[in-house]
């Protein structure tokens, strides 16, 4: 069999673990020399590539130094938002395929969430179309773990790990004065819970905060919401509630609509932000007691140091067990993880591979029966399925300087 | 010697480290015996003793639990904001003295800031005043590292050491796309910008992210900013900023009070927020560029994950140094830090003490000659003054949730 080249590529947003994944593709596909030729990473994704940016991962990161995107937050090999048109006939795909053939591609890989799983579904089509041999896989990655047809996704563990651990603290540095407060954190999501459920997972005892949890998938009431934290107030002085960045109105206005304006991504996704400095404002206003907004922003899926090493070590079995699978002749797949349970009833997980066509341009939020009746927590269900995902931490190499020491382009 | 006991409180907002100068204190009483009885707590710093909350650290941290305190955030005692009259012949000194006195307190420390030696300095004035044999020390702590009369305070190193990973990470999550943007990171610290300027530390090479960091101690140009952003793009589309919360205009006018409203604190201060969010607004007005501002918040002053092992090491030496110190007589003193090289020109700490009088009141800023002329910038005797202190980290315990395990008063 004549050997082929592989390149692989990141999309959209970052998470802890996508430089896993990218480890995990790249190791696999430098085990199979007699398959694969050179291993090629593409530079800000599609986009990228299309503008010829791209490099060799034996030069690129030779040695040990690969180990270390395992720890590496951010996109080594760069991002972007770049859409592929809808139609096939687009003169894009023949442009794409050819730079393809000159490179004797054989394998493409691309990282990402949704929209990524996009541009695999096209690819994989076009090269159908075509009677191309490409392989075409999709690796999953979101924090928002918001894919359909897999458990979850690489990612969401160590940004909910990072989420509850972090409310954890806040919420110790929230209760030092015996005054009251209000504290609410906005975690990210735009209309999948997941991230936000995870506050829940800081409580260190039944009934400690944080006392209140409201995701997208239920309406928000701000008249319930200050009437819960009154009644709160007899329990504890000091309050801590955690929100989802879309939580919206029965009539679905976003709360942070209410009093804050709002944008649109390239990909015609509203740009939230504020829904937690308007609800600090309105407990201020109308309990008129002292309160803080926390918006925990991108440390929520770039903090190394809460890594955890359960998801971690997923996203690198996932890298790797893509390239196994394109190498057995699949393609138009994605990655997805499968759980199982041990005799013992401990969690395990499993790959398998799902029709990446089944997969974009769906989302699958939070069911309704994990939370509660009066849409302000999250129930027993959900912690039995996070709490696995958060397992396990791991360690840094740290620099001559005292900080965390990553890999990266110059 | 007839044995008197000892009692501890904490005041002020929390630190990382804040808890490990109580360990410190808490430690070295119990090691004494036959001189301390009691090893009281506070809660809830002078206001909640004066209301009658205390606990008995024998029975609240018994065995290991105790040492737990050295990697657990927030104030396990409480705080307050509690200051004292200016009056010594206000009638809660007599009330103090009677409660020290029914409970045989022969050693009071307090654990804080600026504000919190202010307490120290009324406290053994009075006892000077009423011939009180009771010894009054005060134990350093804020992560502004602005007092005076010592090289630097426990839990600095921590929130520097967070703020220096933290903006790296964000370097690296803010640099994926190939599209012009500007972070901007803003730092906590009113009048000094220590903290801040330990964004500088995050960078991994020089010349790297953040390009610029702009402290409180020098004016704020918003036009020559929108300049030097402007020229930055030549060498990096991605330009990430780090900004002191309370960085000002040259007429003194707070950037944030530019657009945002503002509050005044217990202690008369004024409370700020926002700069970086009008900086952001201002950037994509100005410059038409995507634009994205980050605050770090409490983050700063409670995360466990990047306590700084240097920092926690000194700030549990300081507090048992208090204790010998007052053991010995000593009364109306802080604990303070004094640098030394040894003969390999190593970084070296020594405790000292330092009149509390001269420390109460006074804030110690970022030397000018370290703030390079254009205003945008740390020099290097800034990095060598800060990294020694930033040295090291600490494993913490996770719990069976896969989170850290901290103590608390419930």
């Amino acid at each position: 069999m004549e050997k082929k080249n592989l390149i692989v590529g990141q999309s959209g947003g970052p998470t802890a673990v996508i430089n896993s994944s990218l480890y995990g593709v790249v190791r696999e596909a430098l085990a199979h020399p007699d398959q694969i030729g050179q291993v090629y990473g593409m530079i800000n994704g599609i986009e990228g590539f299309l503008g010829g940016t791209m490099l060799d991962f034996r030069e690129a990161l030779p040695g040990e130094k690969l180990s270390w995107l395992k720890h590496t937050p951010g996109a080594y090999l760069g991002s972007c938002r770049y859409k592929l048109p809808e139609s096939l006939e687009d003169p894009v795909y023949p442009l794409l395929f050819k730079k393809f053939q000159e490179l004797n591609i054989g394998w493409f890989f691309y990282i990402g969430g949704n929209d990524s799983m996009d541009t695999v579904s096209k690819l994989s089509r076009y090269a159908a179309q075509i009677h191309s041999d490409i392989r075409v896989i999709g690796e999953p990655k979101t924090i928002d773990n918001d894919l359909v047809h897999t458990d979850h996704t690489p990612g969401y563990g160590s940004a909910a790990k990072y989420v509850a651990s972090t409310v954890r603290e806040i919420v110790l540095d929230a209760s030092v004065y015996e005054k009251k407060s209000v504290t609410i954190v906005e975690i990210m999501g735009r209309h999948a819970g997941w991230l936000t459920a995870a506050g829940a997972l800081a409580r260190k005892y039944p009934g400690d905060n944080p006392f209140f949890i409201y995701l997208p998938e239920t309406a928000f009431d701000p008249e319930d919401f200050l009437a819960k934290i009154e009644q709160a107030f007899s329990k504890n002085c000091n309050v801590v509630v955690c929100v989802s960045e879309g939580i919206h109105d029965e009539k679905g206005t976003f709360i942070c609509e209410y009093d804050s304006s709002v944008g649109v991504d390239s990909f015609g996704h509203k740009m939230l932000t504020g829904c937690g400095k308007y609800l600090e404002n309105l407990v201020k206003k109308r309990l008129g007691v002292k309160a803080r907004s926390i918006e925990l922003n991108v440390s929520q899926r770039c903090s190394s140091s809460l890594i955890s090493a359960t998801d971690q070590k997923e996203a690198v079995l996932a890298g790797s067990y893509g390239v196994l699978a394109a190498l057995k002749g699949e393609t138009g797949k994605m990655v997805s993880f499968k759980r199982n349970t041990d005799s013992q009833g401990n969690y395990q997980m499993e790959c398998v591979l799902e029709d990446v066509n089944a997969i974009c341009n769906a989302e699958k939020p939070v069911p309704a029966a994990w939370i509660t009746p009066d849409g302000a927590d999250v129930t027993e269900d959900f912690f039995a399925y996070a709490l696995p995902l958060i397992q396990g931490s791991i360690d840094i190499p740290f620099g001559e300087d005292g900080l965390p020491a990553f890999v990266y382009r110059k």
